[in-house]
């Protein structure tokens, strides 16, 4: 992940803003601890053919990959810890719609890497449902509720 | 038309690279003396749920207005002339994906406040036509051919 100029992290955090996601996913993964994967994204989509900007993001920022879609979307997409945690922190600041979730990711990746116990991951995941509210989302899949059935189910 | 920090002028451009538009159309209306409007657009996007970053942006840029569609989509529209040439010069220095267009716009935007004779204008509507190819609009309504097959009717 690179130091981004300021002006360049404004940009970014506009392009985010106008047409990118941050959000979070909490998928059934049994190789885990707790049966389920947390997966912090940032993304940024484009048709195919606004693939070049993609590219630019990836080489500016410096991290991440980008995928394309069936549906003949591309997708930049950033999950790894360590570049999500610098982007986000050097975005945080300009960002005006995103800014709540840039926080809430924030609050996330820092609870995400304390976890040890059950409780722990419960609470994690609890915090993760607020994206619900703050992306709009009207389903998820594995929310606070299913996810402690499930792992009390197991005890 | 608001004089922008270099700051908000990046995060503008990176929004509207994102999910904006600056497109020029070429509007039949008989009140013109060539018969056509010609109507230059910066346009910005949302769902109805994002309604708040436009006014935030509207605030920000300091003109144009915020119009509903049909489909659910918000748009926020700069159309006079003095915010836009005021604008796409400000953010013209952090447009990536759009550089050209708004290179383009600043173009036409001087050609058109030099307009006299139809020669001139036609030669106008030929420079718009090149928004075809960048903005990988396939139709047209009112291309340089037929602006130009209908005003040699009227002679």
């Amino acid at each position: 992940m690179n130091q981004l100029e300021k002006l360049d992290a404004a940009y970014i955090a506009g392009f985010l803003d106008g047409d990118g996601s941050i959000y979070v996913r909490v998928k059934p993964n049994a190789t885990y601890k707790f049966g389920f994967q947390i997966a912090p994204n940032i993304v940024f989509f484009q048709s195919q053919k606004g693939i070049k900007i993609l590219e630019e993001l990836k080489e500016l920022i410096g991290g991440g990959y980008i995928r394309f879609r069936k549906d003949g979307i591309a997708e930049y997409i950033i999950g790894d810890m360590i570049t999500l945690q610098n982007l986000v922190k050097q975005i945080r600041p300009y960002l005006r719609l995103k800014k709540l979730q840039a926080e809430l990711l924030i609050q996330i990746l820092d609870q995400k890497s304390r976890v040890v116990t059950q409780e722990d991951f419960l609470s994690l995941v609890k915090l993760i449902d607020s994206f619900l509210t703050l992306n709009y989302s009207k389903k998820r899949k594995n929310g606070f509720t299913s996810v402690k059935t499930l792992l009390e189910q197991k005890l």
